[in-house]
Formats: C-alpha cells, structure tokens, sequence
C-alpha cells in the first residue's frame, strides 16, 4: 500500500458554492475536483420553509448545504479519480467568515430545530451580513475608548462582517435565542466539528474576524461587558478559549461523516481556516516578503513577514495567522471586482454590446481588447477607485469614486481603462505602505476569479507596482490550499509534509508567463500615479470632505424618502 | 394700402441651413416660416467640385448655398402667406460668425472664380474653423504683450473663432490669395451687400469677432504689423473703418436681389448681425440688467448694462452690440448642449434604449424623465461639466470633466442628472461674476435648441439660480430678431419701429408657463454649489493642476502616434 500514491481532500465552502479537489500530494495535481452549488446560496430574503422575511442588509445560509456539500463532492471525487480511500491521507476545509453559527452543546444549527428555525437571528450569519454595522461602529468606538491595543491590528475600524458584531446583534436583538445557544461557533470551526466530532477555534478566524492574537488572547471580560455585562463571560460560556494552530490534526474522521462521503472513517482532519487565507500557500506565498494578491470582487492583500510591525489601514494582522512562524497581513480594496462590473452594466453603450456579439467574446473581452489597444494616459482620465469605499489604507467607507479628465472625444474603454488603473494605483498605495511601514515586499503572485484572468489588468499591475507579476496556476487556489493543510495535518509519517511551506513548494504552481514591466509604460504610470496620489490625499485625508458631506445629503434624503 | 397689415423678413443663416421669417410688424406673429437645408452644410472634408481635401480642424462653407437660401425661402413665404409684396416693408438678416469671406472688389467670393476655387483658403471659414488657433494664441501673446485695452472686453483670450486670427491664417498660408482679395468680409455683412449692393461693416461682428469698439475703433496699425508689417494697413486695405449700427437701414434691395426672392426692389435692408445677438431682443431682452440665455451645443449668455464693467472672463463686450445705448456682455460655456449629447451616445446601457422604444418616447425624454423624478442630491454626486474646456469664467479650454461621488448604486440617470446640474452651476458662476462685477440681472429668459425644451434642465435653472425662468414662445428666435431689426431699419415712417426697444416689446413673447424656483431646491441646491465652488476654484484656479497635465500627457502621446 505504502507504494500506492497519497492523496488529501480539500474542500472550499464559498457564497454559493462549495468547491472539493483531490490533490496528488507528491505532486500537486489535482486528481479530481468537484463543485456543489447550494441549493439555497446566500439568502437574503426570506427564510426557508417558513418565509419569513428578512430585514434589509441581512444575509444567511442553510446548514443543511454545507453537509449535502460533502455528501455530493466527495464521493464524485473518488469515482471520478477511481482511486482507493485508503489512499486518502487526509482532509482540510476552508470557509467564508465570519460566519456565526448558533448551536446547541452538540453542535446542532439552532436554525435546523423546530423550536427556533422561524427567528432568523437562530441562521448562519454569512460574513456578508451587514445588518450590524451600528453594532460594527458602536464597537470600534468601546475599543477607541479602552485604548484596545488590538483596535491597531484591524486598521482602526471593526467591521460588520466580523464575529463580535454578529454576536452582539444576536443578544441585543433575541436575547432567548443567544441564551438558547450553547456555542457560538465559526462556519470554519463548524464544519471540522462535524467530520471529527471535535469542537476547535481555528486561529485563522479567531486572529482575523475575532480579535484574538496569540500574544494577548481574546480581549479582556471588561471589554465584552462594555457592550453588554450578560456578554462579559461570553468566550468562556460560548465559545473555546483554546485556539488550534493551522495545519494542526482537529481530529478524526467520524464514521458518520466517513459514510456521507464513502471514505474511511480515522482520516485526519485539519484545523480549519478562511478561504482567502487558505489561498495563499496555494499560490506559492509561504516565505516572507511575498504577498498574495487574491482578485475577486474585493482585492485582498496578503503579506507574510518575520516581524511584527504596525501597518495603518490593515484589515488585520495575525501571528501565525496564514503560516506559522509568520505574521500574516491582510490588506483590502473594496468592492474592486464589483465596480468593474458597475461599469460594465451602466455605461456602455449599445453598439458595444452588438460588437461583441459580433465577434462572438464577451463584453468584458471586448473592452479588454479595446482599452488594451491604448497607452497609458492616452485617455487623460485618471479615477479614484473609491466606488465601495475605500479599505486599506484609508478605512473609511465613506468615499465615493471620481472621474477626472472627461472631454467630448472620451470613449467607454477609456473610462474602463481608467477604472483598471485606479484599481492598480490603489494596491500600490497598499504595497508602498507595507514597505514604508518595514515590511518588504520582494514577490507579488496573483490569484482569483474573473479579474485574475484579465491580462490588461495584471499588465497594469506589473507596470504601476513596477515588478514582475505572477499568477497561480490552478483556478480553485483556495480548495488546493485546504488540502495543503491536510497534507500537513496528515504530517511525514503518513506521506504529508511538516510544514505549510513545504507543502507550498511542493504542491502549489505558478504559470509558466508572468508579466513584466517596460521601461516606457513604467515611466507613465508614475506620472499618472502621482496624480492619483494628489487627488487621493486631498479628497481621502479631508481636505476636501465633498464626499462625506454628499453621502450624509444623500442618506438624509433617502432616509426622509423610505419614511415618507 | 396703408390700411393693410406690414410685415418684415428676417432671414437667420446657420450651420447647416438657413431660417426665413414672416413676421407681422404689428403683433409679432410668424405668418410663414420657411427653412432651407444647405445642400453643401458645413464642409469639413473635401472641396465641392474639386475633391481636395482640407486639413483637420478645417470648416468652410459654400456661398451658393447663402443665395440658394434666398432663393428657395422667400419666395415660399410669400406663396404660403399670400400677401402683397407691398407689404413688406423691410428685410433683416443675421449669420453666424465670425464667418470670412475673402472677396473681389465687387464682392464676388474667390471660391467662386476659376481662378480660385482649389485653394480652400479661397472659401467662407465657418466661425466654427478651429485650424488658426496657434494664430489665435499667438494673437492673445501680441495683445497681452502690448497691454492692448481690448484684450479684457474678451476675457484676455482670443479665440481661433474671431476674424483676425482667420485673416493671418490666410496671409499666412495663402499670401497670393491674401493679396487677391481686394476685400475681408464678414459674412453677415457680406449678405447684405448682395442684397443691396453696398458694402458695410455692422456693429455686432466687428464688436463681438474684431476688436472694434465704439470708443477705440479698431486696434492701431502697429498691432496688425506685429502680426506681420504686411498686415499693417489690413483694416484700410480690405475692410472698412466705418461701422454700422444695428437697427439701421443699409441698402435698399436691388432689383437683381428683389428678383431672386420674387419681392419689390428698393424694400428697406437692415445692417446685418450675428445670430446669437439677433435672438436677444426676440427673447425679450432688450432692457437693462435682462440676461438671454441661449442654450444650444454651446450655452451664450447675454446681458444687457447702462454701464461698462470689467467683468472677468466674457466672450465679448460691445457698447451697442444689441441695443444701440447699452452695453452688451457675452459670456459662455463652451459645449454644454454637446456633453449631453455625448452622455447620450457613450454612457448609457442598452436596456435603457429598449425602455425608450418600448415607451416610444425619444432617449432624451426617457433620461429627462428618469432623472426628474430624483431630489437634488438623491444621487452623492456632483460634476465639473468642463468636458469641452471651460470658456466663462475660466477662459481656460484645457480644463477638463469631472464626476465625484460614484458608488455601486449609481444609476445612469443619476450621472445625467449631475451633468445637468453642474452645466448650471457653471452657470450660476457666470451670473455672480455678472453681479460681483457691478452688472444687475433682474430677469433670465431662455430661449435656443432641444436644451432650450428640457423642462428639467429648465426646472433646475430657476432653483439653481434662485430666479423665475421666463421661455421665449418662438422656435426661431434669431429669425424673429432679423426681422424685428427689419423693421426699425424700417422705421416708424414706413410702420416699423423706432427703436429695438420697442420692436422687442412689442414682437417678442413669453411662453405663459415659466419656471419658478421652491424653497427646499434652492436650499439643497446652494449646498451643492457650495462643492461645486470648491472643486471649481480647485481645479480652475491651479490649486490642483491635473487637468492640465493629463491634457499635455495625452497630447504628447497622441501627436506621438500620429507620426508614427
């Protein structure tokens, strides 16, 4: 047997998708993948079964997806690769968080018992839920006052997205249900607690959504009685004080799980982790001084380094966070990918349109080609990619976007490719700030969906950050990225790896073109990024608040239309 | 036949065609209205008859087309109306300008000989010729060095539309053709004297396109020899010093002309004028401290004064320029109807055009009625509307557009809503430098294109301007004037008038609805033209000079690639 290849099981739980791969663990490969589309996605309307309606900003999940997510992946890996279960040395999973699931001491939903499934409060908040932003501000306004050292680790502002505000929504708004609640556990810990019958609090998640770090532990009870005195004792009573290191065994498959998959039950099975964390090592970044560029419909910036130095405008900042040893950064753009695809349903003009169709490419192929066909500056516009806000390193949700340079000969891929600049002049402004701040950045490897395949973008990217580019080669990094975990939890002596980096080298692979940047576009994008920068500190730093002031004249509008 | 009701013609020549009118003297009813599209329009590539090709930023016109008009129009009027042709007792006409023509000394235009007819510079340059602008800067940097006095009646710019900077073009480029023509006439002059064999020089052209005014005539001889010392006696040479006042008689209609247009011989013919000009009294603007805002591709604004002041900025200010006793301002924004235009055709999703046709309403009425049905500062946006340069206040055409305040919620009617607003913002900053200057505005009428029907844009107008907005109820307002002119060339004698004045009063009229600003617009709106002002005097005044050097970066690449 032991000649036999060995196998790990990755499996990313994403927003309307669970994603499984099979990977060679000598080599990489992916033996085998298969995707599960949930049934119920993101719900944002109504609740399942019941129908009761949900609250504007509110967004959950269905329990049940996940684990129909296992029984219909994993068995389709193993008759499709047709090879023998003993061959699989272990399993690793990843996904979207915060994501707070409300359980009984057993680990069952509150959401899938008849007792509580019509209060929405009882569903797995999905990390998109955005209903508790005041909670959101409220905290970061109880951290501010405290002088919480942790507040500088998140860039000064805790997000709606994250555990705690979730947490406190959920007492505020049906105190019976969190006092019904015996855990309040991440989707990422969830998950593992049903293939192993082990309840863990992975460090990914706890250090990035719930401000724990491994030098100060969570917050002190004085900071969560703050919010509430019922919530002082809330790690102790409801969740685990203990965390689990990545690429640590949680436990061993259950027999219960072992059948929904058609494996052996004992396979060791990984701690859990974030999906986007679990990307990196998949993208060939373990080493410091890499960074991970994950391009979906928000940038994330992932950097590994030795030292520990304050960044300002991160999104968080983990020891051991991504791999151990290492502190992890994560920096953001919102809403980049979204706004791309802003422009793409509300300024084009038909004729584009029947271009495309046409040529028979999609539209955003069509406007590839022709903004590709431009230098740069050649438009003289030049954007503000602020069309969600602004992330790292501003923090501040209240800006909007900008367009300067419009004249009657302007052209939609002009505007586009101002767009894709704007979008590339903010990540080097993240990427100077990790250097000014000490941290170097020596790689830059680029992975994700739709925007990770557009080469004018990674052109750009190579020619404004002013280094070579490269991209990962495999199109589910965050699933091959789980069973690099795996590998490691199923440890050398059943033929995993040690470590992550390890595993990394080994098993993650880059595409063999990488992008380059010439001298000539080098030279013009940075006079156009020192226009960028201009604009980007006048409006971003308050000397011209214009934009808060039109947001606040917005919203009073639009509050005094709702309620008339 | 004294009993019988007078009429006048006023014959207005535009871009594309030309606008005859029947007016009633005594009411200012359109009895007939006639309109002839120039077979030949604006002629921006090749030569009629002879293929050759112009050079980019060339426009001439074909001066058959002028008499063809005659021809074809006044004849039509006569027929539909079915009036005496005793009747008439006077004709007025307005051009636009400054439009050249180079002549013999009986006023035959060169393009129309042998001899002559294959060099372009041998044809009427339309005002809209931009191919002299390096003439025109240059003559901006021979004033300016020379602190002539004229320069600031102009907003201290000279524009490639004015009559000078055509002339040295034709010296220039041409000089055998230069020396040919014995004479330089303006094309609304030059009308005239095929309609009456006498060669004059109104008022208006010779104010608002050469330099001329009341108190200093033309600029001295040394100016014109520091273009070139042939150049020095031009004014002597091949135009004429006299002037003629607006309102005046300049001929009696020639039996040649009488023919042409099937009329009697010897009728009254006014002193010609510019089109724009015309349209002011026929608004009803003949008063001072009235503004006609005349709202086409370019937005004009006219104001009428008892006393001359330096106002920054103006396109012109001409004592008598409109109403003999006053001192006429014009001021402008430079492609405002056109930026509209351009929205239209480059920003806008199909799914809108199918909403359109679906409704069976055109896409302008459809985007009008989408973006009425917003609150001012509903959308967080706010606009620079510079997409053609900024003419009035900023004299500056290298600034550029700008949009703020994008998010993932804008809607496509939002954006042309902004556009709207900051056009008229843009105009509110025109009339406070009016009013900051020492110019009373007591009334706004507008009057003009499809702008001029946009009841929003209208709507907005008076809330942004804090004033009612009065409509002139007349499609051809610059017609109507040529014929009000008409008849003070007329005189009481013959049953005209005795001053613009009272032919304005009398012939004009106002649509019954006008546009009245409310209360919460105007107070929302001053917010937003608070940020309007800031980024204005940001980017207008070189506190931030991006427009600027983007414009010089892409001009320098596009010049790269031309000659590549």
């Amino acid at each position: 047997m032991s000649s036999k290849r060995k196998f790990t099981i990755g499996i990313d739980f994403g927003a309307e998708a669970a994603q499984a791969v099979l990977v060679d663990v000598n080599n990489g490969k992916v033996a085998a993948a298969s995707v599960y589309k949930y049934p119920h996605g993101v719900i944002k309307d109504k609740l399942p079964e019941s129908g009761v309606e949900l609250d504007a900003n509110w967004a959950v999940q269905h329990p049940n997806d996940y684990i129909n997510a296992l029984k219909r992946t994993v068995p389709k890996l193993m008759s499709e690769s047709n090879i023998d279960p003993e061959q699989i040395i272990g399993i690793g999973t990843d996904f979207a968080g915060s994501t707070v699931i409300p359980t009984t001491a057993d680990g069952t939903p509150l959401a899938l018992l008849d007792e509580y499934k019509d209060d929405p409060h009882a569903w797995p908040k999905f990390y998109k839920h955005s209903a508790a932003q005041e909670k959101a501000d409220r905290l970061t306004q109880i951290a501010a006052d405290r002088f919480e050292t942790f507040l500088d680790r998140y860039g000064g502002k805790i997000s709606s997205e994250w555990f705690f505000p979730k947490v406190w929504e959920l007492y505020d708004d049906s105190s019976h249900l969190y006092n019904a609640a015996d855990r309040l556990i991440e989707a990422s810990d969830w998950i593992v607690w049903q293939l192993t019958g082990v309840e863990t609090r992975n460090l990914c998640a706890a250090g990035f959504k719930a401000f724990w770090s491994k030098s100060e532990g969570f917050p002190l009870e004085t900071f969560f009685s703050a919010m509430d005195p019922d919530l002082q004792n809330v790690v102790d009573q409801k969740m685990k004080r203990e965390i689990s290191p990545l690429g640590q065994q949680a436990g061993e498959l259950t027999e219960t799980a072992a059948k929904w998959m058609k494996l052996n039950p004992g396979i060791p099975v990984a701690t859990g982790l974030l999906d986007r964390h679990a990307a990196v090592p998949a993208a060939s970044v373990a080493e410091p001084g890499n960074m991970a560029l994950i391009l979906g419909t928000n940038f994330t910036h992932m950097v590994l380094s030795n030292k520990e130095y304050r960044v300002p405008g991160m999104c968080g900042m983990v020891e051991d966070g991504i791999v151990p040893g290492l502190i992890a950064y994560e920096a953001g753009q919102s809403g980049s990918g979204d706004h791309f695809a802003w422009f793409m349903n509300n300024a084009l003009p038909s004729s584009y349109h029947s271009e495309a169709r046409k040529l028979k490419i999609s539209i955003f192929d069509l406007m590839e080609k022709k903004a590709a066909a431009l230098e740069p500056a050649e438009s003289g516009l030049v954007a503000l990619d602020w069309w969600n806000g602004n992330r790292s390193i501003l923090v501040d949700s209240d800006l909007s976007g900008l367009i300067l340079g419009y004249s009657l000969a302007t052209k939609p891929e002009e505007i586009y490719r101002a767009l894709l600049e704007a979008t590339i002049f903010g990540t080097r402004k993240i990427f100077e700030t990790f250097i000014a701040s000490g941290v170097p950045i020596n790689e830059i490897i680029v992975t994700g969906g739709d925007p990770a395949r557009n080469n004018l973008l990674l052109n750009i990217l190579a020619n404004v950050t002013r280094m070579e580019i490269k991209v990962a080669d495999c199109p589910y990094t965050s699933a091959l990225g789980a069973a690099m975990y795996a590998a490691v939890a199923a440890g050398e002596s059943r033929g995993g790896y040690a470590t992550i980096q390890e595993a990394s080298k080994k098993l993650s692979r880059l595409r063999s073109k990488s992008f380059i940047p010439n001298n000539n576009d080098k030279k013009t994008y940075n006079r156009l990024y020192s226009e960028y920068t201009l604009l980007h500190d006048y409006f971003g730093y308050g000397h011209n608040n214009a934009m808060k002031r039109l947001k606040n004249l917005r919203d009073g509008i639009l509050e005094k239309k709702t309620s008339d």
